[in-house]
């Protein structure tokens, strides 16, 4: 772990009258932007309007496909087949680049939304057939998980480079998994405490897991929220610790120079 | 008019559990495919099994993109603005080109579907907004549209070459327009007068208005219907007539080789 | 008019992780609650919360239809046929309905949505099809318009009652209609005006319309908007400014009891 | 069992311009007709048509509610809440009755489809919120669901009647549960023999499970399918079969008279 990191948020999550999450404050303040697709949220004029965005801030856009699910948010499980999923994928990602192209700039990378990355995370079938469609749309795409995955070892397997997030405001277990956000203490929303374990992750490769014990964590980029009231705020803190500790913040993707 | 004409048809607008149209039949029988996005119809398996076939059949492949309406199949108006359907556009080429990614391919052409076809045809604004889609993708990619259009117009002021389509089972007007699908005559299904009239159009460059003038038309493809019983029988008949007169059946696109 | 008038705000507009409006804090507002009906706005749940809280308050509700687009909200003319405006009406009423049991309530009337309710406004086809679906709903069931309108006059023609509604934060043209969104002064934000207006409507049936001019109006109920930051604001002020003036706000429909 | 039984299928489920099943043909057939209501597949112009043809036929109309998933034809499994279920099911059952009542007739049963009953079937949570969406939308609806499921325990623990159905066409194993559609032999398309099981499961409550033993079998209706070539004529001739033994056809659940 060098003493450079990115930051990913999700972001282009609206949909026509229905406002989500603070595209306009987030986006100056990460390096990766991973822009939803219109299947679990997303309308082409909200994605367009982050692509802008994001274009005219230098942040690198990576794909966040989900479920077809925008009443559910890509929140619920769907069982589609590997199959469905490939093809949805396809589609998500060459929606989002079309869009990215009228704003003169391209996908990098690809990081699956809600219950789908829960399901890759965990599950080999649609582990694969999210790599697999990776592979069929742009082999030079990378893919964004979590270490240790499913997601990680079906991409490692199929040659597609990966990088793995780090979750700033969230509980880790002591076998690297996260803290389940219906247990207590899942969360971490004091501002100084998210911002202490991101340093401490950044510069010592270590994470103080729920039990007590310090961890070994690796990662290229550091997930922040921003669906929730003070996600902008904390967003800010994460990133001007980072600089006053001399950290600097680059997309772990190659963008568009 | 040299002796050599695309056929189209639309297809891959099936969805889900629900059939539509005969695609595994039509494929093989035209030269240009207008596949569905996956906004009036079309789910992304059934656009990638189009594709594929198409694909494998050395068939150029068009996006036919609609109004975001899977319960009107993209038939009903909807006043989207100008704005919504540039980035509708972007989203659903963008859609059905990273499915023809898979399979090896990419789209060549752009012909809107529908609602959204008779909108565009007629006025300027929605004219205007699916070129500018298809500038903002690929200046490289022809539209297919109705002769003397205000699509056709749009696409000349804009740079964007433009193939015409004339219709096989259509009756004409005298004024170059097709008769309303609500009059009488409106729709020619006697497959010898269907091709009589292909073989003059395409050997003269005249057809018969409903009136019984003859007037001129000119084209580039010709429209098969897919969505009838008798549509693969007139796709049929239609490309044996050519053949037979010694017309060639050429996409008007330049394809993959 | 007598000295009594009723309160109504469009509600229940949400759609999963999306919210929309400020039902908590408008519904003991009013006395009458437009819920929507999952087409434009509104999933199963969050109409259910809608209809509990107005229960609870001792609102009566209405069915609040609209096209069938979500992302449009729709505010999007659609090209339905008259047919498909009864039968998705039907539709739509029957679902509120429905949920309006499991609170141990029903709805006493339909006011139709956004863009659906000014081609009813204006156009016979729409109003008689919007009519057309009360009758055969409910015989019952009341319908809240404008005055003037295209559906009052279907209302009567089809002994479907009406009420009439008056808009406290619009700007009136000297015909009686609104001054459309996209003049200058059309929306009217000021907390005092609007109560004045409302005031002074309430108790001489007269609003000074944009000309300057006084004009007539008759009305049962006052719309207030929800989908903007002040409007609770607004609101609470109009309810307050009318109590003051011994005002009694009543639903123009008769409730559970 | 007596010698009298009800036959069901499901209706209603095209949508759009996309035509699925056969409901002119089935629907003079049976006895009890499961239309959808628009959350899997139907439309509220193919739900109405259904509905007027079943109370043209004499017919009884139960609600088919499943999945919100027009896409996956409500074949996926989703992981909804309980309370999501139930809510949804209100609007379902809600939409079809509103739909109904413009026919001159009222829903009398529910039968939940696809994913929705296999989950139901198995799993005690989503078969109570079933139950509970019955019992808060009206107490005097049936439900009609597999003998010896969770759905009907759920039904009896909660006082709703159920009926239990037989599946003319499926291959049992000898617990009573219904061979898998992966395996062979699941389904049985010979005409013939599927109207013997039928007559000898109508007259002595037995059908020969897979293994060749006969296993006892209850049941009030016979769920005949109708989304394949075949259907019309199998029930055509099952309930050809069922007259010439003398077994009368008669809904389970009471009508309009």
């Amino acid at each position: 772990m060098d003493h450079r990191v990115d930051l990913n948020a999700d972001l282009g999550e609206g949909f026509g009258a229905y406002r989500y999450g603070a595209d306009e404050e987030l986006i100056p303040l990460v390096s990766s932007a991973n822009i939803a697709c219109g299947a679990h949220g997303g309308d082409p004029s909200v994605m367009r309007r982050a692509a802008a965005l994001a274009a005219g801030h230098g942040v690198v856009i990576g794909a966040h496909p989900g479920y077809p699910d925008i009443a559910g948010f890509g929140r619920r499980y769907m069982a589609l087949s590997p199959r469905e999923v490939t093809d949805s994928l396809l589609w998500q990602i060459g929606a989002l680049d079309g869009i990215c192209r009228a704003e003169g700039t391209r996908i990098r990378y690809v990081k699956p939304h809600g219950a789908l990355y829960n399901a890759a995370a965990r599950d080999q079938a649609p582990a694969e057939a999210i790599v697999g469609a990776i592979r069929l749309y742009d082999k030079g795409l990378m893919l964004l998980c979590p270490a240790g995955s499913a997601l990680a070892a079906a991409a490692e397997a199929n040659s597609v480079r990966c990088a793995r997030e780090f979750f700033a405001d969230r509980a880790y277990n002591e076998d690297g998994s996260l803290v389940s956000r219906s247990m207590p203490g899942a969360v971490i929303s004091d501002e100084r405490s998210v911002c202490e374990r991101v340093l401490k992750a950044v510069k010592t490769g270590l994470v103080t897991a729920q039990s007590g014990a310090d961890i070994s964590v690796r990662f290229d980029s550091i997930c922040l929220h921003g669906d929730n009231p003070v996600a902008v705020a904390l967003a800010r803190a994460v990133r001007s610790a980072l600089s006053r500790e001399g950290v600097s913040i680059k997309p772990f993707a190659a963008g568009d120079n």
